[in-house]
């Protein structure tokens, strides 16, 4: 298992991390499976959508806030349950395909680590199984 | 990896690949693992659902709409911000366990390819790994 | 492939079954590799989140509850609609890492199995794939 940190810079962000992947692909050496992308927290999530126009992450994390916002009857002590919805919803890992020693993705697909109630450190662990 | 081509046919429709995965899987001698089912697209999903009650299908499909509407605020100038976030709600790809070459999955179950912003040419990609 | 059964006690519930996956990885000798956790019903699902508190799963599946009403023009004869959308929204598998024969989680992770239609008699399937 390899781990990845990184440090998001706002409340809720989608951070794209396809090149971090990518550069572990190639120091690890994996060339022919599936890589399980995997965040061990539970206000954050991982997905996979466009990593062309930015505003498609503006529309997608403003319209989160809007669906799951704080609820009055949340009775979580935290205070962040909304997060912790937003991250089931989204889902705390992603499968990816690798062959030649590359990510297999759409062309306009990245995979994004999303934060639902940052700014903080987190991780995300890859695992990779060959073929 | 295996690519199925599929023609989606309206804006927003659940279409049943589950009979197509089947084929694939006798036809590459798949015999016990796990097939990850992936769309390659930022508008599209993979899910698994009833495969029996047609109307399952349209009720899911309306309430997604209701859910994800055509925001105002939304930024992305191609107009399809609510198809992207859809798309991350539902998932593009699924894990589908394989025995004794055939998908398992439960009696009323159903592996669907999730249009969201069509109608399209998509595509669907296969990866199996062996235990 | 291993199978667990469920029994859950309400309509909608999520049951931590990480203790059960634990004890199966230690029984089936499973060392190190993925585990896919899948569950074969449309109206169920398994999701990853906090193990602490109690009350952050009585606030995500109130939300549930609240972001998926029946709604009166669902068509599904069964009337359950509702469950079959929850189902895809957190989905039916998740993957999660094992290595030195112990699942990999965060420290606030635990697996859910997440029942929307219940009370029922509900399975849980377990697929490993060694690295």
């Amino acid at each position: 298992m390899v781990e990845l940190n990184i440090s998001t810079t706002a409340k809720i962000r989608m951070a794209d991390i396809t090149r971090l992947l990518e550069d572990a692909v190639i120091q690890n050496g994996w060339e022919d499976g599936i890589l399980t992308v995997f965040t061990p927290h539970t206000t954050a999530a991982v997905t996979i959508n466009e990593n062309a126009d930015l505003d498609v992450q503006r529309d997608m994390t403003a319209f989160m806030n809007k669906l799951v916002p704080d609820e009055a009857y949340f009775r979580h002590s935290e205070g962040n349950s909304d997060a912790h919805i937003k991250s089931s919803l989204f889902g705390c890992s992603e499968t990816v395909i690798v062959e030649n020693s590359r990510l297999v993705l759409g062309t306009w697909q990245g995979v994004y680590f999303c934060e639902f109630d940052g700014p903080r450190h987190r991780k995300v662990w890859l695992k990779f199984i060959g073929k």
